[in-house]
């Protein structure tokens, strides 16, 4: 495992935003996480868990009562009947990400990552042994096409790693890449996907299709899921993963090696959190969203449209700079920092989080609009 | 990766274990955890930090203040200087052990872990893609001896993991074990240590002597710790490991690929664990072992006489059983479950627990008496 482990490094998103961490009067609008609070009921139901002394070693694959839970969470939308044996809880989605490609993937496989994508995902399936491929899909709108996409699937191609709604772009992938999706998984038998889910509750608009609609391969999905997003809970490290029952199996296995288990008294309040309703975020989200859109459209910026999460992945490629060069200038002459899409592997973009507040949104577009007329034009 | 974790299994000790769980009047001396509740001060230290909003993403490697306090205090009793450079806080010692094996093995490599040993240290090698040499130390009173345990250090072992004191005996590795582990390492210069330190608060006689005391191959020691035991902590999921500066850094980036980071109001609560005096747990342990050694002299049972952990080896061989018919016997018979000593990887032996309380420790010991004088002699 050394040689994989040699290769990595701490991920360029947090390197470049820590650049500019003891710089003055500096805008972030780099965050990967709500600027909300946990909800206080879920912090009241960690009290509870404590106060009962809660705090002896956990199931190592999860409580029980909340695998129940998600697992008929996850099989209300669709044909499938998910019991408790179907789910592992995870730290975080981080974990259950690497659990599903450890089981997966091994020396002389090939993992397929369409791009722009979250970082971590390379990185994780590098250490598993596997080679990586990626595919660009800025060419297709951020949208997997048949005709294109089938064509970088190769023999030995075992699994396909994505999230939607992406990170960077807040894209939802559409019913024609689910379809494309679903008709690779059918010619090749052994190919599985991985998809990341952590944004599913922020979407703003639009339909939401599933490769999980389609039941003759259902059993080569692995769905992997966070509280982090959806309730605010980035800190509390704990998410899930859904899957057949012989892969949750062997996925136990592997994290019992990893981490034993996740803490006792979180899961318990995950439960609770479960019951409460975000909706006053995603009203909020979806005004900042609908901010960015109204002044980046007024300031004449490209972007990509975004129907969820709570990133807008803006197109400088009409400025003449790469996307290192135009973020790293942006954050030295007006203090504000977003990400380089190359750090997602696609290059000509960046990406504005609005995880943050209103006014650094209301201040950062201000000075980014001002970036463009003195630097860029 | 796919091909080490095929090999994976759920613990031996939990399957075994959950065997009799649906049985009526068991007793179940299995535990591998104290039976207190995690102290006060530490779960008003978790509130607080909810109160408080802690509840955003920790930073990668730990909390700066947690780190800074384990730095001194696993500084104080070497010549070694730690900084918060030198630790990183991971989901117990299960993940700082998996860490440290990760950074330092790989295909090619082969890992030296004498017996009887914790079965977790065997399947984590394994994961590593290394392959694993044990050494059986009952031949030599559970402790390492140079002219027997060079001999099975190989040129390509690099890495020897063990722990002081030892599950499942008990026994505190000696000062000439420890001039025999440093003797190796000089002569190997590309040899390290990983010493497994969650029983180390809980010493009940003789000296603790450390492969840490040796200046010279201290880079070389990479040490992991638990907040688990010594606190009553096991359901927080938090320990540690110490090391030098690169391979903390290495540990770091390979931490972020499968967890993230510790949540962080645990980590937060971890600081307020530092303070807190578990003086009375130990001398509620110290009673139980005397108790336990008493009873079993009385009753003519061998056993190793243990100096730490809350464990005794005892010695069945006289009985003519392997200790897994034993202790399946015991259980069926009896209704009292103890562990075979060949999950530990040392037949002959089984593990008693006194992290369960008094009432089940004399009532298990009148029924083990029983029981040997129905069904051994």
């Amino acid at each position: 495992m050394k040689h994989f482990v040699d290769t990595l490094h701490i991920s360029g998103i947090r390197e470049f935003s820590e650049m500019y961490i003891n710089k003055e009067d500096c805008i972030f609008l780099t965050i990967g996480e709500p600027d909300f609070n946990t909800p206080t009921e879920i912090k009241d139901a960690l009290k509870l868990a404590l106060d009962e002394n809660h705090t002896h070693y956990p199931p190592i694959c999860g409580n029980h009562e909340l695998r129940q839970r998600i697992a008929k969470l996850e099989s209300m939308s669709f044909f499938e009947s998910y019991t408790e044996n179907n789910v592992i809880i995870t730290n975080g989605a981080t974990e259950a990400l690497i659990l599903a490609m450890g089981v997966l993937l091994g020396h002389g496989d090939n993992v397929m990552i369409p791009t722009p994508c979250f970082p971590l995902y390379q990185t994780q399936a590098l250490l598993t042994g596997a080679e990586v491929s990626n595919y660009d899909t800025s060419t297709h709108g951020f949208q997997l096409r048949y005709h294109e996409f089938s064509k970088h699937i190769k023999e030995n191609t075992k699994v396909i790693v994505l999230a939607s709604p992406n990170n960077p772009t807040g894209i939802v992938y559409d019913e024609e890449s689910m379809i494309t999706l679903h008709r690779l998984m059918e010619e090749h038998p052994d190919l599985y996907v991985i998809i990341d889910e952590v944004y599913r509750s922020m979407i703003y608009e639009g339909e939401y299709p599933s490769i999980r609609d389609y039941e003759s391969t259902i059993d080569r999905v692995i769905l992997v899921q966070s509280f982090s997003k959806t309730f605010a809970m980035t800190g509390w490290r704990v998410g899930y993963a859904v899957a057949q029952e012989s892969l949750i199996k062997q996925m136990n296995a592997f994290h019992q090696n990893l981490v034993t288990g996740v803490a006792t008294f979180i899961q318990e309040a995950a439960i609770t959190a479960l019951d409460v309703d975000t909706q006053f975020m995603l009203d909020e989200y979806d005004h900042r969203r609908k901010y960015l859109l109204k002044r980046l459209a007024l300031m004449d910026v490209d972007y990509i449209r975004p129907e969820g999460a709570f990133y807008i992945f803006i197109d400088i490629r009409k400025y003449g700079m790469d996307s290192y060069t135009f973020c790293k200038q942006l954050a030295d002459e007006l203090g504000v920092v977003i990400i380089p899409g190359i750090f997602f592997g696609t290059e000509g973009f960046a990406r504005i989080s609005y995880g943050a507040n209103m006014d650094s949104l209301e201040n950062g577009l201000d000075r980014l609009d001002q970036f463009i007329r003195e630097f860029c034009l």
